[in-house]
């Protein structure tokens, strides 16, 4: 693998930073708290702050989070936008699971009246 | 930027693998085709066939296409089951959308009471 190369677009910008558990896990905490400090972010992480911070770098690159600064606190909050153009992309790849559903309750259809021709 | 690791967990693995523009170009091709050459799907891209061979690999490592190969055709298909999961991870921040067409649904309907007081 060569080295890693920032993405030219929003949507890949978004999946790239979307492609680490620990920046999922910054992102869902910040979808259930309105806002939190930089040093309760880094809390549950067995990573450093420093490595901490290269995350909400690539978060905030990505758009998907606004940080501001009042004395020495950096308040982070989420911005849920770009994550849209994420879900609308994937979406269209749905139908093949609503298929599958279909087969499977078609399965289950069979095998119920199956059961019921036996049981006369 | 440090060297690309290998994402360690399906879900990264499938946010990595859509985080560039020809990749979501070959998954959206086998979207509407049932499956597809790699001459033929290397055919609208400006890159050269190793390059492409390198993007289906890393599409094959993250589960999302299945390669068989007879005599010299290689023919590619889509597996769309690992972008499920990825789909309901995206999910729960639909919320914040459509907060902000609830509010915009609220301007509008404010707008058109205040056009209506005018009209009067």
């Amino acid at each position: 693998m060569g080295l890693q190369q920032a993405p030219s677009d929003q949507l890949s910008a978004t999946f790239s930073a979307l492609a680490d558990p620990t920046r999922r896990a910054i992102l869902a905490r910040l979808e259930r708290e309105p806002s939190a400090s930089v040093s309760e972010l880094a809390k549950p992480f067995a990573i450093k702050l420093p490595a901490v911070m290269k995350h909400l770098d690539v978060l905030d690159d990505a758009g998907l989070i606004t940080r501001s600064k009042a004395g020495r606190i950096v308040t982070v909050r989420l911005r849920p936008e770009p994550m849209r153009e994420a879900l609308d992309w994937l979406r269209r790849y749905e139908r093949f699971w609503s298929k599958s559903l279909d087969r499977l309750a078609a399965y289950a259809e069979n095998k119920e009246a199956d059961a019921r021709k036996k049981g006369r």
